[in-house]
């Protein structure tokens, strides 16, 4: 890996994902100056005083001036607006990379905002989190051995790629390369749909007539599988609405294959019930020992 | 409550319910002699060397001669053959309880076995567990601050119903009492339909085609969502079939409620999915501010 040195960052949206990269960035030693921007002046004040910035701005295009590196860890529903706010003051040099969960609708954000597909815009996201938000939440590991796909363009520079793809490294994470849509589609199954079936059983219950009832009687397992329904809304609207295409394909092949279950549990089909289950916990615990084995 | 004094405990399955029970009640001195029966002989022996039980045997008649008291806590599609096989041998006087996911079978298997229902048989599900299963499992504070339900028919003894709650109490459980029918209709919404969603899940991601990939980009989420999809398929056939009924009424009405979110998401309806999200995260906050506010 090359010695990365970045001398400005500019973080858009100083949150759990941008304040944990400045973080990790600064602890290897990677970045001379970190220029924090957000629209809640309160977190980045508490930016400022964690150290994680050494300077903030409200204005995007304030906020890249002089920055070799700029992340747009803002919600997708702001990346439009963010990109034609920072547009004109973008150093021509600068590398500009983001954090969105959904590629296919940044990449488009991006061609509206500038026109054409920027040479220096890599396209990326961070597979990290916690239902935690705000720079209160940041910390310099988040990356450690977590995956980041980047998803440059036929028009990328591949030395922006690279550049971003060291970036990521440097904060301990493992980095692939993929096709937006092939992202999109992944991201849909793993994450998306996951996240949809939890809400939407959530929603489902209360809005039944004994739901004080039910809740009540909820076991230890709920818990678990509902977590991600404590996920921010806002966030998932935006997400949803990013990712509509492949999510809602993704969502209505699901709705039919348990219409399918039902009808198996409805006729008391016991070996195929089993034969179901089985597959599943075969693939679950693989997935569970994949972990536990692989830091690549 | 009244002091609580079991002479001799069968417990049938010594397994994570079964021997948890038997631990909690040694340990509250509310049990002189307990004796186990499984299937599993290299189990039982470990159950008599953890001091679980003090005698075992793998014929469920010769168990329960001279309990007063006897807990089936087989699987549910073992409960009519243990009923079988233990009726002759059972003391008038003995007080039968179980310990299944589902209520109306074991019932109907009560039905069958004993002819009519039995005045001195109390079903009940104490809704605890963990993934883990075996005697090697139990432990003596599984019921702690746990629910129990008991579901008494009109033909129940009270007096029976009075002493199989105590004898959860004792455990350190807060008993409730419910309709056979309700108890099933609450748990396929709150147990069952969320084990079908993480193994439906799972299962048709393993069936993609890029399966492999799919589960390397799943994060954290996704791991603590599908952590129930690792249970024990033989049991959750089981809970299937006995509970065919009310689990396929609520998954198709779930699966059409998936399907007009789809329709909402590939429409783009952004207003419509952020009050889908707060609504179900609303639920879910104040569901995990009363776990952590009752103990009743």
């Amino acid at each position: 890996m090359t010695r990365l040195r970045i001398q400005r960052l500019a973080v858009i949206g100083v949150g759990l994902i941008g304040g944990s990269l400045a973080r990790a960035l600064r602890a290897a030693g990677a970045v001379d100056e970190v220029i924090g921007c957000g629209r809640g002046r309160a977190n980045l004040e508490r930016a400022l005083e964690l150290g994680v910035v050494d300077h903030w701005t409200q204005d995007p295009g304030t906020a890249v001036e002089g920055a070799d590196m700029v992340l747009l860890a803002v919600p997708l529903g702001a990346m439009a607006a963010t990109m034609s706010a920072l547009r004109e003051q973008l150093e021509p040099t600068a590398i500009l990379t983001d954090a969105g969960s959904a590629k296919g609708s940044v990449v488009e954000d991006a061609r509206r905002a500038f026109g054409v597909m920027p040479g220096n815009f890599v396209p990326g996201h961070p597979i990290a989190g916690t239902e935690r938000s705000g720079v209160e939440a940041s910390f310099e590991e988040l990356f450690q051995n977590r995956r980041v796909i980047l998803t440059p363009l036929p028009e990328t520079d591949p030395a922006a790629t690279a550049r971003v793809a060291d970036m990521w490294r440097c904060c301990g994470a493992h980095v692939s390369f993929m096709d937006v849509r092939h992202h999109d589609e992944i991201l849909a199954a793993t994450s998306h749909l996951p996240h949809m079936l939890a809400y939407g059983l959530v929603d489902s219950l209360s809005r039944m007539q004994a739901n004080d009832e039910i809740f009540r009687y909820a076991a230890g397992g709920f818990r678990d599988f509902t977590r991600i329904a404590s996920s921010s809304p806002e966030m998932w609207r935006d997400i949803c609405v990013a990712n509509r295409q492949a999510l809602s394909l993704m969502l209505e092949r699901f709705a039919l294959e348990l219409a399918d279950l039902a009808g198996i549990i409805r006729a008391g089909e016991a070996d195929r019930l089993l034969q179901i289950f089985q597959r599943a916990k075969a693939a679950r615990d693989r997935y569970i020992d994949s972990l536990k084995g692989s830091t690549e």
